[in-house]
């Protein structure tokens, strides 16, 4: 960001002439833990969002080797609890945030592994960019991970996840982890040291009640605040951006820009997010597209499902292609420019912005 | 009802003597539009309620032909509009109207036939028991009909029907007439007198755009007044309801009661009602099955869409099959039970009593 | 209304000719309580809302002789429950419906008379245009009555009034009785033959509690179907509206329209109306201000409070003056003038039609 | 916080043998910007909230003597734009953080002196726990600042305040900066140097458009997403408190718990919280009353308003006395005990928690 971010002072500062009677004061301020105002606004209340965050690219052929040679050398087990690698934002001082209020991690499981139980606060979804074999089993119902899937975990729900196959697997795992952490608000406790329930099958419990489109069983008619859907197949994702992008092709205006399809994972308790921190859609450009440049307070993370392309990250074009994931801190303008048809899941801290109030958009050149 | 209900007089009546004093009161009260309370408190302030309507079974075998007869003698088109009859409540003075708030007609359309477009605040829905072959538009959007479908026309939306095929087609249409003209809140307005287009696709654009279990397209993000689905199809109701029984086979608790599966069709922009005057629900109990008995504030109607059974209506079992239609009007005790596998359509007026706040629900003996 | 309103028929209608088959054809309805919607459209769905009531005035010094004699005929007790005259309006057939949904009636209360205790279903206002002396007693709270105060009795609670002086009190009642009688909803308890607490306390314990302005008791955090507020004090509601004049002098745009002050009496835990049923509000003009001409789906009853004015009613202006009451049914157009500062208590069941989504207005001439 | 809150691993940890292999992982790692979960969970997800930030008390005479220094050596003005000085919890590495969501500050301003206009995303309220002769001017209204009153300046409000007498004046601010800082939703905007209003009226015109109890303005129908209410006085907070101990003692359950009266600051359009993230309360306790202890997820600051007592902080009881701050953070148990009748104002960041589901409380012994 540039200076005028972080300089509000208007050139006319209220900054007194040093003097002992200065020191003193500034002394017994530090004495008595304060701090004043007057020499740190700018910090505080800058102009505009100034993240220290910064936009970044992650390569998943960097990311996958690492997470292979982790699973060679890294036990999974009860302690570390999960082989998940985080992405660590270059602007936010070595800790495993991908941005002030969500967490990103390759998670890798070998052949025949198991992840054991545990539950927090915290919420977390995973999602699948290649492969399966792994089953991930939420208060005791075993569900399916495949390609293009999105899992969810929500706030205190029991979770481990077992590995069928002798394969390995990868996929990441999304949190609101740096949130919890700063604002204290996490509880954790152990589960059981294997999953409760190794059945492998292709529908979890939680889909054959609830994927029924516009129907709900009679016998959970409650709001939740999270979705009850574990699993949203790709199956689905993918013939609803098949249908936005043909009804666009007949005249009617179902994408969100000419070429680009889009769709919000919901709760269908309610219409609104799956989780109550975390965002998740799926986007997907039509070869040549370019979507307009957008700001946003809060941060978003993609990876690129399928497909080739370039973003613009503040006011740089990156390459990225299948498996790649990047950040957008809060504020900093990004566009999308597809060179193939161009498949990216999208996760960000939206819901947060929007429930406290602090949610602001911006369309247009920076 | 018993005179328990119309007689909240405890015996110490409030009745003045008759004296020709009294009687000038009455003449002044009745001169000048004015009605004392103390003359009619029973019947104003029932106990509990007291509906005038009564319950009532309508026979397919008998509706289906009389449709069919009106197929030959009575045109459809403009000024009629439809070729509906309406279900007239026994208890309702020979007005069409099947409780106080609800419509509930067969509609029959001929082969070929047109049924011009119109719209109105009154909310619709139909629902189809047999048949196939005609297309509803919805706002220019041709929407198929076939056997176990629901359809949906939420209020102000143009609409009107064309039977593609040469043979002639009937299903039922569910409405908020009686209330509309009793609350005095309706409008109406004519369209083409034709349909504004008479493509036969499988699937509508509505459908196509949201039938994707838990996904939003980002084009729409707002929620709606009703549902934007057109058709909630035969095809995921049945399966909702095949899975509800195997979970509880498996020991999930996902039914409503034991052997007893069902599902209400919802508005995925809210999870709520899909009209705001009327909930559509589907049950199917086990063969074998009985439901507890219930008493709701509100009416509902019920239509057998496969197997047979009874319905208890008050203190009376009585026999019920394939197309047969129900009325329970508020308070009234009913129960189901199964002969064989038992599918059944049901609507209700649950959505007003809810949002106003008269809802009160009681499960056991009368 | 005029024919236009129900005639949607546009000429070319689809009445069939007559015939022995189609005799039969109807014979065959009939005898099967059925009944065609093509001969009754017009009735069921006119082009806009087209009340069987009509505007109606009644004058306070016609209605309040009227009550007095009724103080010396009729003794007040269990049974008849209260000396209450409903105002009927003269196009809903003698019943005492000031509208589909509203119930209006003067109620007077004898020197140390007592109205005896009990509850119902349906949601109950007090408006005082004159007197005092008189306390209602909700579910065991005294609550003073007097002039210009709105007291709540919100469905199920209990409530009686007595008479602590020695001279009558007359006040109007407002209730939700005719939507209640005819969607049946309504419940109805005795309690107490006497009130259960004489005390004549200035200031009721709901209102100890909830009339701290922005302030909610810790103890009560739970929104509430209708408001906790008993009293909504005259002391208050003039101060509101003085101070919104006195903000229109100063240059700000705090009134309704210019020389209209207006406010909404609401339900602390939510913000909305006071009762699930019943909009309250209270509106002053002016000497010599005329609102523009209104039409809103929905009834509404005015009562003049203070000064003397005169009220559009379709295509009539009435004149109207302290104490007189007046309806205006679904879509009639209406509005307001003042020969002096004129102060008006305002109900109606705008509630009722805004859940359900059949609320529309319109402004201007009609 | 215990060894148990930041120690999850159960004994059999999944930490790696040292090897080469392991070195070049963790260097592959570093160098790509990653970071692993399992030499971490610990800290990320501890047993329950595990806050850096620590309880604290600030004393009032020791806070009031440095702002009065500061009054006479920092000059008032543009850049620094206020003379605070923020609290600075010792836990938190010198940042003038009360907790990780909260900034809480005394403000102090010379006789006559401006403090000039700006408006920011972050949320602010004033508390004065004396004195008088300041005028906050909130988006044009000049709102009066006095002993036991509290003021709100939603985000993104222009405000500015002046000192209209000839004694300096001291308050405290409470903010959402820390909260802003860290999740980057923060916009800022100068305006005018000097106030736009010198006007010193007793009473605002926000509370003389929307203090009424129970009363709504017709001008203003919509729910907004901060209270328009820019004082909560004293006389009817005192009022409030009053009352519900009264009503104790005359029998009915109106306090919290026995002996301790608390009221919210509501959002009159909602019934809710009158900034999206803070909440503001004010708990009176009768001499002698000690409350049960409680912990709750999130961060709460109480200052004394009148009265002495003590708190239990975690597991000491520190003495406070009128104008003493302290800060509890979440999770800490605390409790009150009150030497006199206690009067104490407090804020919370409990909406955050709420609105993104995370709250939990617990009473009874930690």
């Amino acid at each position: 960001m540039t200076d005028q971010a972080t300089q509000p002072a208007s050139g006319h500062s209220m900054q007194p002439d040093d003097s002992p009677e200065l020191r003193a004061l500034y002394q017994g301020f530090k004495d008595n833990h304060l701090n004043p105002l007057w020499t740190q606004t700018g910090d505080l209340m800058p102009m505009h969002p100034n993240p220290a965050a910064v936009p970044h690219v992650w390569k998943w052929k960097v990311l996958l080797p690492l997470a292979e040679a982790s699973g060679d050398l890294v036990p999974v087990g009860r302690g570390g609890e999960r082989r998940a690698i985080g992405l660590a934002n270059p602007g936010l001082g070595g800790n495993a945030y991908v941005s002030p209020t969500l967490w990103a991690a390759i998670q890798y499981l070998g052949p025949r592994e198991t992840a054991p139980e545990h539950r927090h606060s915290q919420n977390a979804f995973r999602f699948v960019v290649e492969g399966e074999g792994v089953w991930t089993v939420v208060n005791g119902d075993p569900v399916r991970m495949s390609r293009g899937d999105l899992l969810l975990t929500p706030g205190w729900c029991f979770h481990g996840h077992h590995n069928d196959r002798d394969e390995p697997m990868a996929w990441i795992d999304g949190l609101d982890i740096p949130f919890g952490q700063q604002m204290d608000v996490g509880f954790f406790e152990f589960g059981s040291d294997r999953v409760t329930d190794y059945a492998t099958p292709s529908v979890s419990r939680g889909e054959r009640l609830w994927c029924h489109p516009g129907l709900r069983p009679l016998s959970a008619l409650e709001e939740t605040v999270a979705s009850p859907i574990g699993a949203y197949r790709w199956e689905f994702t993918d013939r609803a951006l098949t249908e936005q992008l043909r009804l666009e092709d007949e005249g009617h205006p179902t994408t969100v820009e000419q070429g680009h399809a889009a769709i919000r994972y919901v709760n269908p308790t309610t219409g609104g997010d799956v989780l109550p921190t975390i965002r998740c859609e799926f986007h997907r450009l039509r070869e040549g597209c370019e979507t307009s440049t957008r700001q946003d307070v809060g941060s978003t993370v993609f990876q690129v499902f399928e497909g080739t392309g370039s973003v613009l990250l503040g006011e740089e074009w990156k390459k990225i292609e299948k498996g790649d994931l990047f950040v957008v801190p809060s504020w900093v303008p990004w566009a999308l420019k597809a060179e193939t048809q161009f498949d990216l899941f999208r996760f960000s801290d939206a819901p947060i912005m929007e429930r406290l109030g602090f949610m602001r958009s911006q369309t247009g050149a920076a």
